[in-house]
């Protein structure tokens, strides 16, 4: 590795999925995908908080039932979310007698824990591995924002955080989906603190990451069917491609940003979709899907992460940000 | 990996470390081993939080520095903290142009990177990763408990977060102190509620590790000079005793916990030390002095961590914990 891109020359494999989401989420592209539509976003728990983990919990079984395995076949359960603590990670965790490696990436949580999954099956320490994130609007607001009962007026430039979560099985063998390479990205702080406005603070983050993978491999970004970024949203993304563009490369034929396609109706969620759960839900069911059936061959994956907290910004801090990349190609041959 | 144990067949060294530490603990048996012991816990700081990350990103530097390495050497930053949104380790990649890994684990970080840092050195995607933690009596306090204002009476079942930072270098070549094999933990949770009992809540995950770690290489506790718990405490370590006792196991000869040696005069303490930032200072200055002159050859390394929020106990949940073994030997022949 050098510049942080990992080449996987035993091409681990996407063998399943799971995927739960809000009510809010599934009237949107991944309504028909999901393994279950929630019509009640507590999910019948007493706490956003519990709801939260008990969708990330849900995405994990259903994952590793949807691989057809049995949960002492997995060997390592890689996940984290946007709580504090990773609660909702650890908890879920608690449900299963799997060995746990809690992650820290904010939204971009999704690809971590896919680059890591990769380097331990592509080293052969595990066999399988389950890897799964997500979030909750109710929970993400009143930690990071207000409390939803003052009400509070959303700023235009803001997103909607994701009611969802999704879980992914990576194993040696069992699709002809792989992940063939990966970039682990470097924080880039280009000074953004205004907090409503994590499109602009991530952009350039994810511009950084996408723009050293395509050097590292060589590659173009049209060689991709695909480039797949977490929750930039509608700003965000058109920033990223402005930046890119800046850098000589053109992402525009074939960029699309999770945040920016989840809901139908831009209304309340003015710049899209955000969280942890925004990608993993959109790229556990949709685009699983359509990897699925061939109808896209390969994808780089890059979600990303702001990673700031209320104390950070209350103590003038600007927003530092991340973004991890990963390939993923169909191999069948 | 059957069970959470890898075996790197590599053996990739820990080159160096660079350790920094507070006023209070530079008293105890730390303060001549440290590379930098801190007369003011603020650092020169305006907030306990930004001081925290200033002494994480001293360590990482002085690691580095130590191991008469450069920045542009270092493949991997493996990082993570007890702040909201690991914000100390956020902001400390920042400082670095370093690819980041950020990861979650409490007061068992080091340890979950220890064993991360070894799977990328001993594949051969990395060369030099540098592993870090810390963490702050002060940030901590407030963050998990009390307003320090308050002045609230400690219970004596309590610890004391450690004010220090660890950052240690490993590498595929480069001294005789080897990570030889690693376990990766389980959660655990024993129903223990009392937010002021860590040592009481980790004490099942240390035991479920370290006898998971025993039973998968073949090995009985004697055969380590040193088995290293994190953060256990006195209360703790006992409990730790007895739990792996019952099933059969005697720890007693060769168990010395971080958190039970770190302070010298028990006092306001009460059980020691503990925080992410306890075992990241006792293992880098004290027990890496003893490794480096052959005083002790073999150490099981078993950081413990407790995975609540404050949060997931105000909704009632009790404390899940987990616990990460690294065997680390000199293998000089």
């Amino acid at each position: 590795m050098r510049k942080g891109t990992i080449f996987f020359e035993n091409k681990p494999r996407i063998i399943a999925t799971g995927t739960i989401a809000g009510p809010k989420e599934c009237v949107g592209v991944v309504g028909q995908y999901v393994d279950q539509a929630l019509t009640d976003d507590t999910f019948g728990e007493s706490t956003y908080e519990k709801a939260e983990c008990k969708m990330l919990t849900y995405a994990v079984r259903r994952a590793i039932q949807n691989a057809k395995l049995v949960e002492e076949e997995m060997d390592l359960l890689i996940s984290g979310d946007l709580l504090n603590q990773i609660i909702s990670a650890s908890f879920t965790a608690r449900d299963f007698d799997i060995p746990f490696l809690g992650v820290y990436s904010a939204c971009s949580t999704l690809s971590e824990s896919f680059a890591l999954s990769a380097v331990f099956v592509n080293s052969g320490y595990a066999k399988n591995v389950v890897a799964a994130t997500g979030s909750h609007f109710s929970s993400a607001e009143r930690q990071y924002r207000y409390p939803l009962e003052l009400g509070n007026t959303r700023p235009p430039q803001s997103q909607w955080t994701v009611t969802g979560a999704g879980g992914t099985v990576i194993s040696n063998a069992g699709s002809d989906i792989a992940i063939t390479s990966a970039t682990i990205g470097r924080v880039v702080d280009f000074g953004i603190t205004d907090v409503n406005n994590m499109g602009a603070a991530m952009a350039p983050a994810a511009c950084d990451t996408i723009l050293a993978h395509l050097q590292a491999t060589g590659k173009r970004a049209e060689d991709y069917d695909l480039i797949l970024t977490g929750d930039l949203g509608a700003l965000g993304s058109r920033l990223l491609k402005h930046l890119s563009e800046q850098k000589g490369v053109d992402l525009s034929p074939n960029h699309v940003d999770c945040g920016e396609i989840i809901y139908n109706v831009i209304e309340d969620e003015f710049q899209g979709g955000s969280g942890a759960g925004c990608s993993a839900v959109v790229f556990n069911s949709y685009i699983w899907n359509k990897l699925k059936k061939a109808e896209i061959k390969k994808v780089l994956f890059c979600a990303t992460g702001a990673l700031l907290s209320t104390v950070s910004s209350g103590q003038g801090e600007s927003i530092p940000c991340i973004a991890h990349a990963v390939e993923i190609e169909n191999v069948k041959t």
